[in-house]
């Protein structure tokens, strides 16, 4: 029993002064977002097995590591900065670190990826942040990923911005020439003039779990540019390092030839790849401007992120200990991945005319329901999961419109094995009783 | 020497894609703040003496607590949480120890402050963002302190949001019937429809180390009310734990029954006062309705605050260690007051004409020049302190107009005694030689 240095509030009375507060266009876009009541049902029933929410694994949380850098920062004789703050654009030493990181991959080109371009952020969501918020006015259009980031729809929504899907094939792969259609439509209804960017997620994408390969970046670039549209490029990388097997050799935006004369910003983090409640993500660009822009926005908004959880990341990255650590994880959630593969497949799933394709990378399973079966919040199919006690994100959260509603993601990452085959087939039952 | 894991790339070439951006309305609006050049100077010239920077004493941050509470929190058979995700409100533990420690405080009303709407920020400065933000159009009016913190300023100023000072007297009390005229002014010139909201800092005020007087408080509730303006009223206690002596005996907004039916914003922080590494601010409202959508803006910025620090920080309070630590921060702080205090009268910049009280708590001094004396970034004075390589922050920064000019503030936080004494000395060289 620890002691209670203070008197105990938690339980009295209070008046609450409420509703009637006049908001401003943005606080009045604000809803409760659809997935907060999702991720609100195992706290309150707590047999149910998630696998929606998108935690990392507690048994990969590296706390001897970090037990042991705090004690060397914060050891009699050591620089006394740790605790001290740090300033807007963020650690010097860590910036350093990371552009050397991102530029250590394979294709890429270090002169490209340079740590004064580079900045610190509250996970890479705030760079994302960022971004929108110094471009984009209410009214105004982004090119996404269908599926996508659907925290990322939620942030446009309430900035009043329409998100706009990119057309793919079957297989995922951007559709070069109805890309070229829905942007000559879109130059006739005006919306075309109105895109102030594109955001893309090149490795191991939220929800899809897919790359893009270096054709759809190219037919990306290219697309654009046949319309005159050099409009800034967002890559979030956030899932880059979780790599199953031999990372995905696709270079970053930053290097390559097709996104020259583009306004650029990588995304990346050391938020899943290493702690999630470090929560230190960065964004690198190649546009010095824009990031001075963004800088000018994060100092009204926090005055720079939490320095000392910047030491901890930049002291494992001197030790060069981070490129072992990010192997190791990637094993672990791969070996996860496999076993969810496999109680998926062992119950049948497939044979009930769910697809799905097993990821080489990320935290994430993207599944497509036979014909028919509806995956939305409240439909039978959700009802049934609820019924099992096992919830999963509804895959429709996550189109710019949406639609399409078979979808369903999964997540690998916060539950334990024994509790992962578990919720896998509670899964597997739903859709057998549907 | 540590070892260099990845290839250097700081002192590559690259091209820069510059200019030309279409940015949002907000993203125009930001320009780069006076500040920012200010304190770019000491980095840039390092035999300059700061006393214009806002950090806190190496000297006190708790790095052997830290490191030892970190242990325990990472040590083999602890709840393994403190380095996984936290929710968007801010940890549970560390929401209702907050809330004690506020309410443990002479006069306040624990049935006022409560865990459930306390929630926790990048700093206090990120919960001052999130108001504004759902609360602020551009075009809209907020009424400030003048003088009042200089950021908020400039996050008005990216926002489009005009600030209005609230008319004080000679001795900085609110001026009521200054105050009611104003208002009156403002029905006619159609103001006071477009004021959002109050924000004031009871406690050692940035810049003025004023706090605020029971009376103080009464009259701003009431002239608000004689106007029928019941309209947020936030509160930024960022400095209230730093009291040199006896905390100042006035309870905070939401304890007072003036301010009765206003929806009320008190926002607080563990960074001057324990680890400005650490950056964990809060926040304490008494409205559900804007608690909510400030964490909806919060969830889309960035899905909550880095957990660690907010781990580190209630295991801290837990401990029953806060109080006595911020005590003894408080004894050291008034020491170094007093050093600067006795340092500027040795060398008699009071007998050259300047005023100034000495702070009874909190971070700074707030100096007026002799008449005549301009102390704008620029005029003689901020020349010939240059000169002398000591820096200030101009007054002129610190008001709703930009003026007037003859005021400096001067940070006691982050030089050393030694240093500190020899800033105010070449200061005082400097006001001789003028």
């Amino acid at each position: 029993m620890q002691e209670q240095p203070f008197p105990d509030t938690s339980s009295r009375e209070s008046t609450d002064t409420g509703g009637g507060l006049d908001y401003s266009a943005f606080g009045a876009r604000l809803e409760v977002p659809a997935i907060n009541r999702l991720m609100s049902i195992p706290s309150e029933q707590p047999e149910v097995l998630s696998l929606a929410a998108g935690f990392t694994d507690n048994a990969v949380l590296p706390h001897e590591l970090v037990s042991d850098v705090v004690a060397r920062l914060c050891r009699e004789g050591s620089p006394k900065d740790a605790l001290q703050y740090g300033t807007t654009q963020g650690r010097k030493g860590l910036r350093d670190l990371t552009a050397r990181f991102v530029a250590s991959y394979e294709g890429e080109k270090p002169e490209a990826i340079l740590a004064d371009r580079t900045f610190i952020t509250n996970g890479s969501q705030q760079a994302l942040f960022l971004a929108m918020r110094v471009l984009c006015d209410p009214g105004d259009v982004v090119f996404v990923e269908n599926p996508t980031y659907f925290v990322f729809l939620s942030m446009l929504q309430g900035m009043g911005v329409e998100p706009v899907g990119i057309p793919v094939t079957e297989d995922g792969s951007i559709d070069g020439a109805a890309f070229d259609a829905l942007l000559r439509r879109m130059e006739v209804d005006g919306r075309k003039a109105r895109t102030k960017a594109v955001y893309v997620m090149g490795y191991y994408a939220n929800p899809s779990s897919r790359c893009m390969s270096l054709e759809d970046k190219i037919v990306l670039a290219r697309t654009l540019r046949t319309h005159r549209m050099r409009i800034p490029v967002i890559e979030d990388a956030a899932y880059r390092e979780l790599a199953f097997g031999r990372p995905w050799s696709v270079p970053g935006v930053l290097s390559l030839d097709a996104f020259e004369g583009f306004p650029l910003l990588y995304l990346g983090t050391y938020t899943k790849p290493f702690a999630t409640g470090l929560k230190v993500g960065y964004g690198i660009t190649n546009h010095t401007e824009w990031m001075q822009k963004m800088l000018f926005a994060k100092g009204n908004q926090d005055f720079g992120s939490a320095h000392f959880p910047q030491a901890i990341v930049a002291q494992v990255l001197r030790d060069g200990l981070y490129p072992g650590f990010v192997r190791d994880l990637g094993l672990h959630y791969g070996a996860k991945a496999g076993l969810l593969d496999s109680v998926l497949r062992a119950e049948g799933l497939d044979r009930m005319g769910w697809r799905w394709a097993r990821p080489e990378g990320g935290l994430l399973f993207w599944l497509k329901a036979p014909a028919g079966v509806d995956t939305r919040e409240g439909s039978g199919f959700y009802q049934a999961c609820l019924k099992h006690q096992v919830i999963y994100v509804p895959g429709n959260l996550c189109f710019a419109n949406g639609s399409p509603s078979e979808y369903i993601r999964l997540s690998i990452g916060a539950l334990p094995n024994e509790k992962l085959e578990e919720a896998a087939r509670r899964l597997c039952d739903a859709a057998r009783n549907l």
